[in-house]
């Protein structure tokens, strides 16, 4: 396992116009920059990750992976906002000597990219071969196509080139559920006392939207478990039909991930990095959508979930069809959104094939030629 | 309009064999019984609706319609548990001179199946001829086919014959949502200070599970407003990228949304409705689920919607497949969901042509015969 490091800027300023002083950035690196001080991959971790891109990643991060660390100088950062180690609301700010809490600004994808852009520059960088990223990781991958044109290759993962409606609704619910907690406080909370019910709601929230119901019946159907693994409230419980004690497999298993996350995560964070995802549109200030993805000159592989309900092949044919150099394949998965961390065998082997150049008729069929749109 | 009625029952033994004493039941007929007693349609509302069908389906029922209230004595009841004059968690508890809150009992759909029968019984009904429900009330339509051999036909808009792990899954979100409100108490809340902001939190999950991606990036895409229509919490307007006052039209909907039912619903009710659904198992205590879907000797009408991400298409063809006097139609809407009550005419339509028997061939391509499992 590597190491975390930090590197740290005086200050950094977002696109908001508000600069943060005294920005921390956490990071992990695997492999070796070589002489020319161009084989650096960029790994982007999506909401609730951290930076160690090789565990979480484990099947495609590695030696003889399809990110493979003999070949590549790989780093994963930690983003802007959370809370493993990079600047965000659980961090002092230096112009107050409080936590920022509730006050820590929005930062955009835009803002992700660059300080990250800045980061590779410190680490003596000159050119990234490729940028990798699942979900909102795939934001900050195709806006750093667009943002620096040495770049050479892309890898965008059931994502999206705009935060669709759809998306920003799913994240709305959420960040209303935290909002609903009596512990909120509008972000100034105690860290001894977190609104950690509202964020085990909205974790719960989110697992719906990273699965798909042909899982979930496979997996739960309609089975009862005695106790619940969770320590959520259980009124519910009183007056059960059979058994007072008796609740759902699947109420058990959401209410264990809600407090499983309630218990690594921050609410100040979750609802940050929401909301970093709502700014996420390739197209801001650039035109058209379809200008936008048209000014994309990078080699780009879209890789879609058949079963993802939250950003559906449609999107994935649409990015694909519309960034000239851009190649789509489709993961079959019953796993929905959460594909692109549960079927890491089929997506190493997607990407190994691809950053190999292999003939695309030999990819098929889950491997797609998209023509240009 | 019809007015809304009341009946009153002495006692009434739910399933879990506690007995509710004092029981009303809310209910609007429209239409008149015929001489024979035989010519009821019995209609369910779903999970926040009412008795008021002939406002809320009125492209089905009334003159004219597929519902024809010139032809049928239809009647609609207010469900247990509900808020809208059946006896429910607001309702005072005889036996303590409060009202029963938190600890309203959960009512199974075959609870709301039976009360519903005695109604029908009280109101002079011999044998009912139909009884239609979509979604939470579909569920009512396919149980009362089980308990009642006497009944003729069956519609099932949208729905299933148990309640599935996803479902669950969803309703248990909403549920935690509304336990994670300062003011929810284990549902032993004042009513002037209800857990609105969880309610309300807990309708923007449902509102999400009732469309789909498509239909919400047609309406709203990326969209913005300049206020909130809301009254919930916003503390996400603080440091927005481009203007503090600005929410995406799709928070603003979701918002508007939650506050209008925690406006109109009582968050106990909601709860219990909800446990309700995941009662719903035509196979609890009846062998396997394709057997119970065997038992049913009714002619059973079952619609699906293409876009239905909550009820999948695979459920209702598993519904229509298992029944053996089944016929399946499919409605293409963008609507998802809630194409059930806003594909209001597409529905009569469908509905006007089973109930008048119009050979099958005539009804391709919507109208799919399915053969016997």
């Amino acid at each position: 396992m590597s190491d975390l490091k930090i590197q740290r800027f005086d200050s950094f300023e977002l696109e908001s116009g508000r600069v943060l002083a005294g920005v921390q950035v956490a990071y992990q690196t695997w492999g070796t920059l070589n002489a020319e001080r161009t084989n650096a991959v960029v790994v982007f971790h999506s909401m609730t990750g951290d930076s160690n891109a090789a565990s979480w990643w484990n099947s495609i991060i590695g030696p003889g992976r399809a990110i493979c660390t003999n070949t590549y100088f790989v780093v994963c950062a930690n983003l802007l906002g959370s809370c493993y180690g990079t600047t965000g609301p659980t961090t002092v700010n230096p112009s107050t000597g409080d936590a920022y809490r509730g006050d820590f600004p929005i930062c955009t994808v835009r803002d992700q990219v660059q300080i990250q852009r800045l980061l590779i520059s410190r680490l003596g960088v000159k050119n990234v071969e490729c940028v990798i990223g699942g979900s909102l990781g795939g934001f900050m991958a195709l806006e750093w196509a667009i943002l620096d044109p040495s770049l050479k290759k892309v890898i965008a993962v059931t994502t999206s080139g705009r935060h669709s409606a759809w998306c920003i609704g799913w994240t709305e619910a959420q960040r209303q559920a935290i909002y609903s907690d009596p512990f909120w406080n509008e972000g100034n909370y105690s860290p001894a006392s977190p609104p950690s019910a509202g964020l085990a709601s909205a974790r719960m929230i989110a697992m719906l939207s990273y699965r798909n119901p042909a899982s979930f019946s496979a997996r739960f159907g309609r089975e009862k478990v005695l106790s619940d693994r969770g320590a959520l409230a259980s009124t519910d419980q009183k007056n059960g039909v059979n058994d007072v004690q008796e609740v759902f497999s699947v109420e058990s298993y959401l209410r264990y991930q809600g407090q499983k996350l309630a218990d690594r995560f921050d609410a100040n964070s979750y609802v940050r990095l929401t909301q970093t995802s709502n700014s996420h549109d390739l197209s801001r200030g650039r035109g058209t959508y379809l200008e936008a993805l048209r000014s994309i000159k990078q080699q780009v592989l879209v890789v879609g979930v058949d079963t993802d309900i939250l950003f559906s092949l449609e999107e994935q044919r649409e990015l694909a069809n519309g960034i000239p150099g851009a190649e789509l394949a489709i993961i079959e998965s019953p796993h929905g959104h959460d594909a692109f961390l549960l079927e890491g065998d089929t997506l190493n082997g997607i990407i190994k094939k691809w950053l190999s150049g292999t003939p695309k008729a030999v990819l098929q069929p889950v491997f797609q030629q998209v023509s240009c749109a």
